[in-house]
């Protein structure tokens, strides 16, 4: 399944869960967040669930539950980014290259807009015909909510984060690693029916693992233009603990590697096309990156090669 | 049942969903989570499931079910309170006597913390171990998400609620009846196990009267003040459409008794509190009432009347 067939699957959805309004209407609900979605991202969640269903034995004539978890995934993405962006959060003015979605509708859309998403990402789920469907419900309301997805905003916006390389990583694993866990738990759980403890643990612990990676390699792949802001350089956190992320994200690379074996070929493909665009960046970048760490600058090249052995 | 207890109960289930975080630590997350949601209110939508569950033959002595029913209405309701109150929303500093929760805990935790609420209120819905589970789930979500609740709030937002006298009775029905259904349709579920539609069917037009009421009483009671502010009157639908609003609420507190009918003994103390106070503020502050809606002055004695008879 390629991008352009989910992102249809996603529209489609998006159909069915919200009205769509007369066109005199004051109300621009469905609208908003026809904007926050579409067009799609990289979809690179909705991707890694759907090779780990895949890579389980899903059918992939029967793609229909596992979309709806797809849609799940990327709503859900989406209400987390449309609420990070407000002005009284990051304040951010743009999302993927366009003003964000309260730019355009209102602040105080961009409120009910997040809420929409969320509520109908949860609704999406509760429409998956599956036996699995309320363990997965927990677990994915567990690892969304206030001792997961949310707890993760919270440490980050409260300056929590900064306390600590513990917190730093606390940070990661919560805000970006548990939709990742959800994305593989899911993808697994809905292939076949029973996914015994042991195969459960192995995909919290790569997706884990690729939060971690994940964060931590955006961070690094900022420091690769030759100049970047003065606030860039306060909250990037490879300028506070080089040395130690640089074994961190060794570690955990070489951990994803093993984990995902020789089995995990569509996984791998999805992460291949992923780390190919971030080892251009970091080689292409390397001087950069140096002179930002100034004399804490280290030697890329190992982490340069654990990227090209995933790719 | 009384409030106490379902006050312990909404506790306990705060503590199983939200991390006490250490006294140090700068994340206040569980903290806003509950000053958002304890001491309760009124409680009035988790005591009419209770109410609705005893009244369709619940097992008294098995409430655990119903209790985290009860826990996701007060949770999803405690979450749409405080985003409401945000700046970029109704902009209120105070809720139930208190400043609201982005006045003490600031603003991005106003938004978080309501986010956290909803997650917590959908976490609940997935604890319960009933045959109905999932069936409830998606009532739910379909009828708070962007087809319901928050569409609501959009109607009102957006100002479309001045449009007509159809948009309002919209908005009412969708910002304050859909979890008013929900509480009835669920706490009915639970109780059993097959429900019809003609027996669900029922339970929304209850559900339905109810939200009308609920708020149409509610501006009302508001008029029974000597003096209100310009922007108070300006809002007030009763000003507008009071011939019509005056009808309407006569023929749903018909329609409500006649639904309500011999049975529902339950639901019926639960309503007649309310009722009771609300006919006392009515018939206090009859003569400022009439004052305010000026030459549209309506004789409100039909309409206490009938309050009379839910009592």
């Amino acid at each position: 399944m390629d991008n352009t067939e989910m992102e249809s699957a996603l529209s489609e959805n998006l159909n069915a869960l919200t009205p769509q309004m007369l066109p005199c209407s004051k109300v621009k609900l469905r609208e908003a967040m026809d904007y926050s979605v579409l067009p799609a991202g990289k979809l690179f969640r909705p991707n890694l669930a759907m090779a780990t269903y895949l890579d389980s034995g899903g059918d992939p004539k029967k793609l229909s539950e596992i979309n709806k978890f797809c849609s799940f995934l990327e709503f859900h993405h989406a209400y987390s980014l449309v609420h990070d962006d407000l002005p009284s959060m990051d304040n951010d003015d743009f999302r993927r290259g366009r003003p964000s979605t309260h730019k355009v509708y209102g602040e105080w859309m961009g409120v009910l807009t997040g809420d929409a998403l969320l509520s109908a990402s949860y609704q999406c789920l509760a429409k998956i015909n599956h036996p699995q469907s309320l363990n997965i419900l927990k677990f994915c309301t567990w690892a969304l909510g206030p001792k997961g997805l949310i707890l993760g905003q919270a440490y980050d916006m409260s300056g929590q984060i900064n306390i600590s390389i513990n917190d730093l990583l606390t940070t990661h694993l919560l805000k970006t690693g548990r939709l990742i866990q959800c994305s593989l738990v899911g993808g697994r759980a809905l292939s076949k029916e029973h996914m015994g403890l042991t195969e459960l643990k192995k995909y919290m612990r790569m997706g884990q693992s690729l939060g971690l990676i994940f964060q931590l390699i955006d961070d690094l792949s900022e420091l690769s233009e030759s100049k970047i802001g003065e606030h860039e350089k306060e909250i990037n956190r490879w300028v506070d603990y080089p040395e130690e992320l640089f074994v961190i994200l060794k570690d955990q690379l070489e951990l994803l590697n093993r984990l995902c074996g020789p089995h995990h070929l569509e996984v791998k493909k999805v992460l291949s096309k992923y780390f190919q665009k971030m080892k251009a960046i970091i080689l292409d970048g390397q001087q950069n990156i140096k002179n930002h760490l100034g004399q804490n600058q280290k030697d890329l090249i190992p982490v340069v090669e654990l990227l090209e052995r995933l790719c």
